[in-house]
Parts: structure tokens; C-alpha cells; sequence
């Protein structure tokens, strides 16, 4: 009979929805070592709160997220509140013994961040980058973990919305700078960090400019970095809100010594590839559909071609996360990771104020 | 409070998964009119059966379809078993009353179809051609309706798969004749024709051939066919599961007086659409990604460019599903579809006996 | 000192500049065994005539044919005329002595066909197939004689123009069928036969339709086939001059044990292959850039990437074929191949009428 | 009778192979107000002058290009030197009256290149930029011009090709920073910068950074830069040979207000573009083959989707040219516009130097 994970989820948006979804789907794609309570969820808004708690099985509800943090028979704290709660809430539940669980970008400062990662060093923890989780960019990652890539040149990272461009959107915390740290630094630039160092590792100096185009939005809609990386590589980053004819692009490309990778996930289930030690007649980008049942991730779910969604990397990880935890293992990307990419978007944001190339 | 809709499912195969998945996930993603209860899993497999039942939440399970039938507290029957058993178990339920769901293809045959239909005049039934849910199609099926198209000249639908070419695969009743009708025009062709049907309208003539690849396999690796349609378009069907390269490839393509439309089921949340009403200079094929809060079905899951898979399709078919039902509407594709399948299907494989143009 | 190659070109206009511009390039681009000399231009419209002749440098002009047939300083003659002109030109230049080259359709009849490879047997010969020298399609060719397909199960091809949906066009001879024979089946099917032949090989069996969509237009605007091929494998055959969104796209797809290959001529410098010998999860349709120094024809023209378009393949069919011409050997595309592609047009063309499966 | 326009080529490289086609070819497409003679043709390698010049009908030869300059008959001077000759031969050729056109980058610093333009001012000059009339880019002006993307906020280029990777290729002047100023910086990205003030405008700061990643090579392999233009929008440069995967990929991407933008060199013959002034549901990248008759550049060579080649953009050049030259209009880019690349360039270079943001 396996044990309980007893969860209270903070937060009742987007983020909080595509959660509740992965603890409902985990055990149906997963053989989990524990049994998954949906036990809290925790939300200010009492108009919508109970029929989002019925919709998706939370037995109960609060008001306070600190009720999360008091109660005793929860065992894990998942944090979907604006960005300026992670800091509290994640310290709060680490010094009450939970396990955290974090959505992205883990705090509004690196101080911030590393507070809670010191705060959290006895608990298990995850931040939610959730697109570590998608099978290409898993099958990448082990590709270039494999030597198939060889030393990587040039890594390149784009994440793409328009939504910035539509000034009658109603307004939200994301744009509101004491909420939300930043505008696209912190919402996108931190998914193109983690993507780089999960892939390309640590970045040692970067140079930044940022751009606000709506008037008056007291949050950058886009930032433009270039990067050098501790392997030698070089690259750029580009996040932006006015990145018009991209939905969600969020991508990246290599070129290296034995081949080259590209991705966006605007087509999740693909990963191109080129394979340069072919013969030179036979090179080729080729579009993979990382469906196979001998790819990362994806077997769990469905047979080859018969291709998943966003909601799949939530999924994936809280699986992943849950068998790391019944086996004592470290989980990435965890508070630590959550560190290191906030360390580079300070850096980032830093140079963007000086224009200086700024050591991370 | 809502009605319960108590269904039983009769098969726990892949479909019976992906069923299964559906059940669980249309009340997380719709306001559906009736709480949809997993009451009873019927299958053969007892080593697997309880599992399933347990991962799944079904409440009961049972090892004989035929208790599914016979209990009064069962409202629909959904059937996921293997061909040949579709007709006595679709008979069988609509005459005890029972809402009828059916996986594709609905018969074996025309007259059993047709048997199965005249059975179930009084009960609202659903056959499972699960892709008519995908946003694209449904879109593609909406700018067709409203026009955009004109005069339709050229259809053309392939469904390519490649697992066929593996002479290692353990054998299953997919390549047994007696169990599934035929090879691959039962399994593939049909949702071809089901999707023509949707898009293009009738057809009144065909000629076909079948091929066996592989050697002293019982039942057919592709079928080729040539048809008419009633709208006087012309176009090809191609099904086969010896598509090398292609995993999943459920692809249509239109040529009209006003545009053009692709579709391949590997990228299903695209639509590629030509509009020639346009400028000449600014004529192309767009690549639309249907997640727009505009595009049909795509909202109910997530936000734009948050893409959705393969699931999907039945999660939002058995909610439109419901919403009929609540309503007293017709639900497509119902057993009335479902034979207008049928009919082509006979048509195509009398005519690959035969070699003659044959009117459906 | 080279011997000289002294050419008539019969035919002023699309193609004839097409060949005008193939015998002013070659000596550019290939280390030719000849020296073309650009001697007669044949052509009825005086009004243009002595300006195509002084843009491209042909020395003398003639408003009748035969005067390149009396001629005793003509080598060659270069038959661009309507189709129902090809027989009686090359027959007579044949019976002359001349070295024939042919527009496609050879002829407007089988019967024709043969008269003209009979008459010309004693002669050198070749067939404006010209897209045999599209560097991506000899690559495949190259790749399918080298095993990498293996058996071959599934041959399509498909030329797509849109032109003849505009009703406003002038009229030409290609919709007269005295002169044309028929539509699109002379005119561009043939492209796709021949295609067919050289990639996969004599055809056995036929079974076709036509339809014209233009009012009142006496010649086909489609024609739709399927096909049996005398290795096996099956396929359909599309030409359609209502291909709305196409420009001018000549493609072939082929799904065969070992792999697949996919080629569309508005791309003309690229074919996608896959190779299926390759591990499972690095399976993926490349991108080849049929541009490098090791691929065929290319690098007679520029450097890698550099890539050619429509005329190129005029240029290096008229540089290979006269490179034969000095070692005495068969150039391909010629008169027999014509032949062969006209035996498959009429049992299309048979087909079309009877309704029937036609053996070729 | 039209005026002659006799003409001297310095070089018998790849470069001069390009140019003498374009001279060859523009009769053919273009009705020019000139008589181009190929009068003479200049290179120092005498194994190859008289058979190159053999090869593309150059009237003389001399292995000493200043004889180029000397004779009375020769109206303009076309230089494919290496670079570090670019300034001494167009002065020389400036002050002796004679049209200029030159390969780029026009000289290897901005001194030299403010020189050239200097002593260029009373005669009508040329730079090589050819890619100004890709078809596709030139409709991509149109667009912008025509108001049809609005306020731009996005610039992104790049050219990647791979043979820089290649450590067995023989040594080129291209590799002697004596003679070629820089690696990458004056070869490819030059081109980005002269398509970037073409499409976007002035650019007015720049922050830069190079890599060698061949062991002791003496030029730069990348450069990867960030720049501002005038008109408020953000980008950035990326120039490399260690682009593996690249043949020849000159990319551009635009996102704006009412649109976006996508070209890549390798598909030279296509312009993607999106319309965000249509429906949402129906906006997508639009795969546009720029090859319609209404299209700028390519109604001169054949008809629609009979696609065209790198070669073409010379050829239309040197015809554009030969237009403005009879009508007394400046073409562009001339002399002043290739001053106004290499600004950048230097901007770019001090930049990489310093590490600082740079004004243009």
C-alpha cells in the first residue's frame, strides 16, 4: 500500500489549474509510489474557489495560504501564488518541514532565492520548469549528454508571446512590477535560463537591453541578452511580449561540432536534428517526432505519433519528482536550480541597467 | 445538481485507456450537464482487469460484457472491444434501452451495421471517430461550411502508419480477419472516409485495391482507392501501415476554387490554409496554429500556443457528447454516420475483389 | 579544337527560351566535347521572331520548320513546337540525318511515338524530361539504385498548377486537343511517368479518370490514376492544372523498407529522406540541402548553398547529353524512354474512357 | 541602337564567375538600354585568365588590373579583388572616370571606405550586395514600405554557414586579415548589415563579440552582436562559419505591429509572412513563393513556382544598374551605401574590442 502525498495547492489561476491537472493525471500514466491526496487548495478569490476545489477533487479549501502551512496532515506545499508570495510561502512551508513545491521564477531577487533555498536545504523541493519535462527537450539533453553534439558553438534561445501587443487585455499582477518582479524577464527569460543550463550549462558573462513598446506598462515586454557560456560557447536570449505572429514560442538552437538541434515549442512533440558525422550528402535537418517508445517520457503516455500536449510536462514531473522522493534522490530542477537561473537573470538585469557585460 | 450519466466500458485495451482518460478529464475541462460515473470495466484479462480498474476509477468490474447489459443502474455502454464483438454487444445494449458509445469501425460489415443502427433507432448513440473533435478539423470543417472554400475540386486523404513492416510485433486480433473485418481499411481507412464524409460530403463512386506486404498475413497491409465525389470532386484515399516514416499520419488535402487546406494528424493542433480570394503576391499556405480562444473546441483545454494531443479528441467528444444529450440534439458521428462509413467501406473492398468502379 | 554541335531550334516560345538559354549556359557552366553553335530559329510569329533570335544569338531565322530539315550545315534539331508537330518534325529530321531533340509529350499517340523512335533509330535522340537533372532527383535515383530504399511499397506523385482555374487566360494550344492532344494529361502527367519510370521502374496496370472543371473547355483538367508497378509496389498518380495554392509543384513521395523519400519541385533544390536503417528514435524526415559538392549535378553550378532553379536542369541535360554524344553512348532520357512514358499515357488514357484496369 | 557598356572585371574567383554570368545573362531577361561588352578581363593566375576568359567571352585578358584603369575604352571597372584591393583599384578607377562597382564589403575600413566614396562622387557606383534583389526580399521592402508590418519592434539576423569548420580546407586570402580585414565580420555579416539598413533602417548602437573557434586562426569565425536602430526596435546579429548545419543560411525575422516576417538564402525563392491585421483564428506564417507575375524581380526570368537561383540576384542587379544608369538615377546600394554598412561594421568591431556599447 504505498504511502500518501498530501498535498495543499496555493493559488487558483492558470498555473493552479494546469497543477491540479498533473496530480489528477500523474496515477493514470504513472506507477507512483505514492497515492496523491489533492487535500487543500488554498485561494482568495471565494466566488470561484469551491467549484475549482469541486472540479478537480481538492477536498477542502482556505482562504489563507498559511493554512497550508499549519495544518499537519499535509506533506507537500505547491506554490502557484504571484511571483512576490514565493518567497514567504516557500519559506514558511520549508521551515514548517514541508516539501515545496515552487512555480517559476522562484523569487523576485536572487537574495530572495537563495533565502529560500537555505531555508528549504532539509526538505525535498521542485521548481516548476516544467518544460524540462518535454520529451525533446529531455532527447536533446541526452544527445548532447551522449558527445552525439560534440563542443557546442553557438546556443541560441527565443521565447516568443504576443500578447504584450494587445493593450484592451484586463490588467494582472504579471504586470505589476511589486507582484511580478519584472514583465518577460521573469515569466519567459527564466523558461530560456533553465532550458540553456539544463542543455548548454553555466553562463559566465552576459550583456542586456530591455524595451518596454506599450506606454506606460511599468514592465519590460522584452529582453535581448547576449551570452557567453563556461564551455565556450557563445549565444543570444530573446524574450518578448511583441514577438507578433508567436503564440508560445519558445526555442532554442545549436550548432556544434558534430551536428546541430532545433526546438520550439510551438511543436512539442518535434525535435530537429543534425547529424554531421553523415556523409555530407545525407546531412540534413531531420524533423524527429519524439513519439517513439524508446524515446524519453513520452512511452508513459500514449503510442508513437499519437502525440501530447502542455499539460503532459506537468504531468511528467510531479511523476518524476514523486519517484525521486521514494528513493532519496535529488530532483532537478530543484530550489538550487531555481538559484542558479536566478543568478543569471540578475546578471541580465543588471546589465540591462548599466550596459555593461556583467559576470554572473 | 446534475443527473449521473453511469456508463460501462467494455474493453481494456488501448482504446479502453484512452476512454477511460476521457471519462476522468471532460468534467476537469467542460460544464458538463451530467456527473459522469465510471461504474463498471468489463474485459477478459484478469491478471490486468483490477489494475486497470483501480488506476482508472472504474467502480466495478466484470469479466463478461454482457453484465454491463444487464444491470439497470448503467445508463451507456461503451464499447472498445474487438470488432467482430461491436454488433452483438451494440444490439444487445440498445435493446435493453442503454445509450450506446462504439469504437470505429462500427461492424463488420454493411448489414451488420446497418442491423446495429436499425437496433439502436431509439437510444442516442456515438461512434468513436474520435478525430472529428480535433480543433483543426473542426475549423477546417467550419471555413468548408461557411464558404471559404467555394467549389471544392480535389480531395485527397492519406493515413500512414509503419508498424506493419515489423514482422517481430506479437500478433493481435487487429491482424486477424475473423476478429477485425480487415487489415488496414477497417482500422485506417475508415476514419479517411469518416473525414471525407465530415468535410467533402458523399461519395458515389469508388475503385480500390488492397495490397499484403507482408508475407502470409491474413488481412490487408493498404488499400489505394480512386473516388467520386457527390459535390463532383475527385480524389484518392491511400491507408497503410506500411508507411515507412510516418508514425501516425491521418493527412487530407484540399484544392478548391477559393483556397487550399492540409492536415496531417502528427501535427494536429495546425491547420495549413490558402486563401486565393487574397493578392496574388500574398498567396501561401499559413501555418495556423489552432489554439486561438476563437478556434473551435481548442478553449476549453488551455491558452493559445499551449498545444493539446492526441486525448484530447475524446475528452471534448464525449462532453459535445453530453451537451447533446442534455439537449435532446443529435450527436455526430452517431450509428447513422457511422453506416454512411460502412457503405463506402463496402463499396471500396467489393470493389478491390472486383477491380470495377463501384457505386457506394 | 571541339567539333562544332550546330542546332535549330524549332519553336519561339516558353520552352524555346528555355532551350535558348540552355544552349547559351552549358558552355559556361560544363567542359563540353562541343562547341554549340546557336544556327536557326525557327518560329511563325514574325513580329518577335527576329528579337528572340538577337537575344539569344541564334544566327538565322526561318518562318518554316523544314528549312532546318533541308539544311545540310544543321546537326541538330531542337523540336519546341506544338505537340501535334513533334511526329512530323522529328520524323523528318530523323529521316534527314539530324540528331533529334524532342519537347515533351514525344507525341500526341502511341502510334506516333513509335513512328518517331522507329524513324530515329539511327540517330542520336533525347526528351526534354528535364527534371531527370533536378540534382534532388537524381540523388534519389542515386540512392534507390544503391539498395538505401530497399523494397519499394508505396510510389505517389503529384503535379499540381493552378493556372487553369483563371478563365480570363487567353487561349493557347495547350487547350486545343488538335494540337495538344489533351490537357493535362500530355502535359503534365507525362512529367510524373516519367519521374515514375525513372525512380521506380515499368508500370503494369492503370485504372485513371479525368475531369474537366471549365466550362466548355475541350481538354482534361485533371486526371487521376492509380497505379500497379512492376516491383510491387502501388500508387496514385494526381495532375491538375486545379490545384489551387500550387504554383508549380511536381512532387513524389515514396515509402519503401528501408526508408522514404519526398520531393516537391517548388522546392527543387531539396529532398527529404528518411532512413529507416537508422535507430529508432533518430528516425526523422531530413531536410537535404541538395547543394554540396558530393551530390550530382550541383557543382557544376555554384557552391554549397548556392542553389540553382528551373532553368539548370535544361542546361545540364543538354551538357550530359552531348557528353554521350562524344562517347557514343545512350543518353536518357531518349526516344525509347518517350516511348515508354506514352505507352503508360495511353493505358491511362484507355483507362479514363473504359472505366477499366489497363495493362500498360 | 543602344549605347555600349564596356566593361573590365578585376578577379577570376567565385565572385568573378558570378559577375561574368550576370554580364552573359542580363541581355536575356532584361531589355537593357546597353550593349554589355565583356571587354576585359583582369587576374593574375595565368593558368586560368585565358580559359576563363575563353569561357565567358572576355574580349582581352591582363594580368595586371591597372590596365583596366589606363585604357580609354572601358566604361566601367567591376571589382572581385580581395578586399584589401577594393579601395586602391576604386580610387584608381573613380579618378579615371570610370563606373565603379565593387564586390563587398566595400574596403576594409571605414577610412578607406569614406575614400572610395569620396573619390566616387562623380561617377555612378555599385556595391554587390546582391541579396538586395532576391525577389523575396525585395517584396519583404514592399511590405515595410507600404506600411503593411507598422511600428517594428524586432530585427533579428543571422548567417550561418559551415565551412569554417572544416580544418582541412586549403588556405584563401579570406583567412589573411592583410587581405581581408576581418573573417566573418567583413564576409557575412556585412551582408546582414546592408539587408538590416534596406528592411529596418539606421542602426544606432551596437554591442558586439567575436570567437575563433579554429585553433590559430588569425580572423574571427563569429560574431555575434546586439543593436538599436532608429526607428526604436531591438535585435540582434549572429555571423558565423561554425553555423554547422548551414550551408548558406542568410536569415532575417521580423516581428511588428501589424505582422512578422521569416527569409532564409536557402529558400531563397520563398518569403514567410504573417498578416496580424487578419481574424486571429486565421492568422499564420504564410509560406509565400515569391514567383508570382506580380511580384517585384522575378516576372523577368520565368513563370510562376519555376523557381530561380543565386545567380539571378546578380543578374537583376547589374540590370537595375544598366536602367538607373540611362536615366540618370542613383542605384542603390551604391558607394554611399556601402559606407553606411561599413559604419556599422566598425561600430561593430570597436565593440568587440571593448566590450561596449558602440555608437554607429
Amino acid at each position: 500500500m504505498p504511502r500518501e502525498f498530501r498535498v495543499a495547492l496555493l493559488g487558483q489561476g492558470f498555473m493552479g489549474k494546469a497543477h491540479s491537472n498533473a496530480y489528477c493525471q500523474a496515477p493514470h500514466f504513472f506507477d507512483l509510489p505514492y497515492t496523491i491526496k489533492r487535500t487543500l487548495l488554498c485561494g482568495r478569490d471565494t466566488t470561484t474557489l469551491s467549484a475549482m476545489a469541486a472540479r478537480w477533487g481538492w477536498e477542502q479549501t482556505s482562504t489563507d495560504w498559511r493554512a497550508a502551512i499549519d495544518r499537519r496532515d499535509i506533506d507537500a506545499v505547491d506554490i502557484c501564488l504571484p511571483n512576490h508570495l514565493h518567497a514567504p510561502a516557500a519559506i514558511a512551508a520549508a521551515e514548517a518541514g514541508k516539501i515545496v513545491l515552487c512555480e517559476k521564477p522562484l523569487a523576485l531577487s536572487i537574495e530572495d532565492a537563495r533565502a529560500m533555498a537555505e531555508a528549504a536545504r532539509g526538505v525535498p523541493t521542485l521548481v516548476w520548469f516544467n518544460y524540462r519535462r518535454v520529451p525533446a527537450i529531455v532527447f536533446a539533453h541526452q544527445l548532447i549528454a551522449d558527445g552525439r553534439l560534440g563542443t557546442i558553438y553557438h546556443y541560441n534561445g527565443s521565447y516568443k508571446q504576443q500578447w504584450g501587443a494587445d493593450t484592451t487585455r484586463p490588467p494582472s499582477w504579471k504586470m505589476d512590477p511589486s507582484l511580478a518582479g519584472s514583465g518577460v524577464g521573469d515569466d519567459l527569460l527564466t523558461h530560456l535560463l533553465d532550458a540553456a543550463l539544463y542543455l548548454n550549462g553555466p553562463m559566465t558573462r552576459v550583456v542586456a537591453t530591455t524595451r518596454t513598446f506599450a506606454p506606460n506598462r511599468p514592465v519590460d515586454d522584452a529582453v535581448v541578452a547576449m551570452v557567453e557560456f563556461g564551455n565556450g560557447s557563445i549565444g543570444t536570449f530573446e524574450a518578448t511580449r511583441f514577438g507578433i505572429g508567436c503564440k508560445n514560442s519558445n526555442a532554442f538552437e545549436v550548432h556544434a561540432e558534430k551536428g546541430m538541434l532545433r526546438f520550439d515549442l510551438e511543436r512539442l512533440n518535434h525535435l530537429e536534428f543534425l547529424d554531421a558525422t553523415q556523409p555530407a550528402t545525407e546531412q540534413g535537418l531531420r524533423d524527429l517526432l519524439v513519439t517513439d517508445m524508446k524515446h524519453p517520457v513520452f512511452p508513459n503516455f500514449w503510442r508513437p505519433g499519437h502525440i501530447i500536449g502542455y499539460e503532459h510536462t506537468f504531468i511528467a514531473a510531479i511523476a518524476e519528482f514523486l519517484q525521486c522522493l521514494s528513493k532519496n534522490e535529488d530532483f532537478h530542477p530543484n530550489f538550487n536550480d531555481g538559484v542558479a537561473v536566478q543568478q543569471v537573470l540578475d546578471a541580465v538585469q543588471r546589465s540591462a541597467k548599466t550596459g555593461q557585460w556583467t559576470t554572473v
